[in-house]
């Protein structure tokens, strides 16, 4: 249940026809998932959050491929999107994520939440250690 | 300003020294900061969180150790935690977090913050194909 | 599946009746959405909660009706309201909310997720010209 | 106390001297806030995330550019962002925000947080109605 | 450095100086914290949210009043909101909290949000037994 | 719908075994909820997180078993963990909190959140008083 319809046929529009060639020519394969079919009822914004997206996910960076899914995992998990979890998830095993890798990763984002709430509980002052900023340096 | 004072002398309760004594063997250093001196108000916190922390930054497991402070940081941006990230963006740093990958690391913790609101806003339902539960598998 | 079931007849209770008597006199429908049907199981906390939200999006005010709703939206998104998000959505839709209106809404909400998890991320210190408070003022 | 420093002379970088650039002529003035100077380290991640911004705050779409401010504030404090808000609400009065609208927003966000936890508190079922995606329709 | 500058004289106004002189009766103490000679910006605001939280932490319920005001810490961390961890928390040592308690309340809140996240990792789904709004009951 | 399958047997792993047997012994019951039967995945998980839950829930402290179980409820609200609701709720309850209280706890978190957003929004400066880091104590 989505709070607007899937067009029925998308690709009549020229851009959007133009971002979902793309997306099958960077990843190899025909299938589309639904948040590109929803995000299309404005080719604007699809064309937009595309980009962002290519640039992350689809673009050789100082980060490999796995790495980049197990943290959008992360971040997903921590702003509790359903549907980004489950596809980030499905993601990041096919591009290697093996069980033992899911069970660490699991262990970080549920550690870090731990003494992220307890930090902010007790509202530890930053040790100037930690201050990039400052002109002394690290 | 924190909502309690540090412990003036906490290493003179032994559960406390014992704490900080096995955070100096593991991570080769004298420096204790401040985040385990506030929870040392409690013995027994101290020593389940150091439990759960040691676990995922200190011990060998499936990731690398900068791929786990990194996976830290995301999830501490996500849940607004400034001590946690000004502490483990300089523990990555410090476990050779080049800028390149510092600026990729934002990049997919933004991009992902960008779609998880956006997937939110539309709940776009799950496509089958991510479904790691049913009976068909992926 | 909720954690309460809905009160059979609530509207037995006199308390729960004037309030969902004030909801059809003010919407001019006969229609009362789950959200007040579940929280008629406690009259005192239905009565408090109408009147907030009667505060805000029944009442004219300095905001016309559409923009707040959109505003409620966005908030609803930001916190992973489901039925929130749906149930507001739709009521921005019923005060006229167009689907352009509706792709500008997603665009501003996904686009402030993105800066705000960067911002937070560099921890970027305030420019003092932003700074309401100050005795120069901004 | 940021995480980073800033760059002392960004603009030697012909690519952060284009962006800052246009940030000016579409502002009209030569104020550069720390938003900018900050991400500027990576020129690349500035181009992506000010193409995101121009899109949303400086180009003319369906809706009015004091609309969408409002809407920027209402994610960054359901976020949580500090830097966020200050820098969206100065936005916001610049764009002709009044005191009584500024306290009408504060109105809708408050309670749609307050009715948001609740909703999700009880785990309330949507209501056939809302279902925009349904063969039926709305 | 809030967004807006508190009112030097806001008891001028008789609707804020009749909450202010609630506030006073209700606490038995002539200290008026700053949230709200902030929120008196806006007299009709004020009273709102001052009718809400006397609601909660001046009026005998059935919970007592510190396990309300620890609640209300717990949240105000998840929500991560600095000033009401401290004004909460404040309120709960006035109201008799013990360190141990406050142990207590931090060890529940961070192992709570380790398992919040855990859950939405995996998203588990509900076991049957959880539904309070089935027919056969819990 | 999970991002993994449920183990189908489980306890054929010593580890797991040892740990559920424990769950229900603390328990007094037979029944293993499906969060401990998709944790089992990763026996060393399981393990950790059992052991700091067990130190929440079914160690005697400071607090008594239902404050905790109401405080696990608020934070699973604010973070929007749908699964975690439902079990904490009905633990909750089945520690006999009775419909005024559920209320009174909804009545809290709800104000709670608003108040959260509030103060955020308007970046309300701490009142020096809260301060109990400094030297001349609250």
């Amino acid at each position: 249940m989505a709070t607007l319809p899937p067009a029925p046929t998308p690709e009549n529009d020229p851009r959007v026809k133009a971002v979902f060639d793309d997306i099958r020519a960077t990843r190899g394969g025909d299938f589309i998932n639904n948040f590109w079919r929803y995000t299309a009822f404005d080719p604007a914004l699809l064309e937009e959050v595309w980009r962002d997206v290519k640039a992350v996910t689809a673009t050789p960076t100082a980060l490999d491929p796995l790495t980049k899914e197990m943290i959008y995992v992360a971040v997903s998990i921590a702003n509790a999107c359903t549907y980004c979890i489950h596809s980030h998830t499905a993601a990041a095993r096919a591009k290697g994520m093996t069980e033992a890798q899911y069970a660490d990763l699991l262990r970080v984002v549920s550690t870090a939440a731990r003494t992220n709430h307890l930090v902010t509980a007790m509202q530890v002052p930053i040790d100037p250690v930690f201050d990039a900023d400052s002109e002394e340096g690290v």
